[in-house]
């Protein structure tokens, strides 16, 4: 039994899953709260919208790519697109650590502008606190987002066997940008974080396919393996995903071989999993490669009637590999 | 000149309005965030919502009257009622160290969720966070928090000479609450927390008297003195507080005497200050006192087109002092 919070806990796989499900469902039980979605989908009068809550805790604040203030920026934007919303309102909580520079404070501001423009934002509430040194770890910055809902951008049917899954690009990139950061690592990278405000490229998709897309979810902590097991996790849908068809950047392959990590369980900010009706998947392919943040966009498997509750990632000789939700995350505080 | 983040700038003083001044409105500026409420008055479709967000880091996080828990709640329900709204929906966003105990984390979210009945709120959106050891503090709670407003709730017309200024009860027991404990006093208290779900005090008002009240606002970090120089500040309204009026505990007063602190710039967290007009003052007081922590309100004073951007503290003497804004708080991490 453990008795104390572990950093795994904090990590978006099974000890995460456990702690949600056995801590904070049982205390905040309601139906909004139980769809476990990127965002509540709410009802605001005669209005559907959308909200959201992400703490940013990534160490270290300044990455390859990025730093913790667009990051905070574009992760609640994606949440909120990922749940069929156009983003709109966006609050900030800081929590600094006392002696954190000041200028290095203006740069991180200063980069939420940029995002809040380029996304389309507004930050229009927001909190700090001070703690002494000691007591944090620099910044730390919570964001929380409304977005607001269409009904018919909503899926007209949940997802189902045979529906394509189409990912918008490489993986792994942001973990391993922050990695080679963080840990000093003797190489030469060009690796960049991927972060992105993703509703520039899902907005056009609901507005151009409305009801077509039947789940979608940004690959954050986790990575790619553990989205696809959140999908299929307690369903009678299996899912397969083919190998030669999830995009890896050479570099970043490379770098995982050599520190024996699966690009598929690491962190991505710019990336997301489409699940869309076998019929239309080709067609949404096509368009998402004219958006933004699409160029790459490649169609990764399909859900499946086979193996329900499993993902089985396809090599290309044929076999086979099932791929579970590990434990805690490979990278601690990667976002 | 400051090049690094100070406590003080946390503390709802001077340098927390100069940080919000000179560095976070520039970066963010849009007409929402520059009303510079407790929360942000939107538009969601043909709704108007209101949204806020607060980060709690108090410490330590159980104190006498309450934890944590059930302050991030009700401070974030609070928030929303000043802002002339229903609070509905809450966010909550934890940032937890590794090694914290799980059963504090239970006994944490026991009394959430019991505030949350108790306010009539949801937890609709979450996410857990976890930082190694040392790299935080036990736990760090973030609440933000969505509200439906009545048109006819808001105010008719900005707050003018001769408005009443009442409060709901007595001063500085939140601050002293966990002061006490903070420092281990050889003292016997039984001074607890005032953390309270305001809404209770406030619904009943707004549908009472809509239209009527002109300004709230709770009187958290920086006390009741700090929350009375915010709405005169940079107006052409001075404010006039009676001593004799403002409500403050025998021992709170002593503890305040023996602390050499000035309960006036203590912490509340289930105090807010009324700015009622004139002719309506009265009446409004005597239904507050039949309602749930309305008990001990009273009138304290009164806006005056005397000393602009003042505030003054008649004494039963006759005599007047003035009531700054202090730069810091007098109490670090009260909230």
């Amino acid at each position: 039994m453990k008795s104390h919070i572990l950093l795994s806990h904090g990590g978006g796989g099974k000890l995460t899953r456990d702690l949600i499900r056995d801590r904070f469902l049982p205390a905040f039980s309601n139906p909004y709260l139980e769809k476990l979605g990127d965002s509540a989908l709410l009802l605001a009068g005669r209005e559907k919208i959308t909200f959201t809550t992400d703490s940013y805790v990534i160490h270290p604040p300044f990455f390859p790519g990025g730093n913790i203030g667009e990051l905070a920026i574009y992760g609640t934007v994606n949440d909120l697109s990922v749940s069929f919303s156009e983003p709109l309102f966006i609050s900030t909580g800081f929590i600094i650590e006392e002696g954190f520079p000041l200028n290095k404070l203006d740069e991180i501001l200063i980069s939420m502008k940029e995002a809040c423009i380029r996304a389309g934002v507004q930050v229009v509430t927001g909190d700090t606190k001070v703690v002494e040194k000691g007591k944090g770890d620099g910044i730390f910055i919570n964001t929380s987002g409304i977005g607001r809902v269409e009904e018919e951008w909503l899926p007209q049917t949940p997802p189902t066997a045979g529906d394509k899954i189409l990912l918008n690009g490489t993986v792994a990139d942001h973990g391993i940008a922050v990695m080679t950061t963080r840990e000093n690592l003797p190489v030469e990278s060009e690796i960049v974080s991927d972060t992105a405000p993703l509703n520039l490229l899902i907005l056009p998709l609901l507005k151009q396919f409305p009801g077509k897309i039947r789940f979608m979810r940004d690959a954050t902590r986790g990575g790619l393996a553990t989205v696809i097991n959140e999908i299929v996790d307690h369903t009678l849908l299996g899912s397969e995903l083919w190998e030669e068809s999830i995009p890896v950047r050479e570099d970043t392959q490379a770098l995982c071989d050599l520190l024996g990590l699966d690009p598929l369980y690491i962190a991505n900010e710019g990336k997301a999993v489409f699940i869309v009706e076998k019929e239309s998947g080709e067609e949404i392919l096509e368009f998402m490669k004219t958006l933004p943040f699409g160029e790459n966009s490649s169609v990764i498997g399909e859900l499946t009637p086979r193996h329900p509750g499993r993902v089985i990632l396809k090599t290309p000789t044929g076999g086979g590999r099932i791929l579970d939700i590990p434990i805690g995350d490979q990278l601690p505080r990667i976002c």
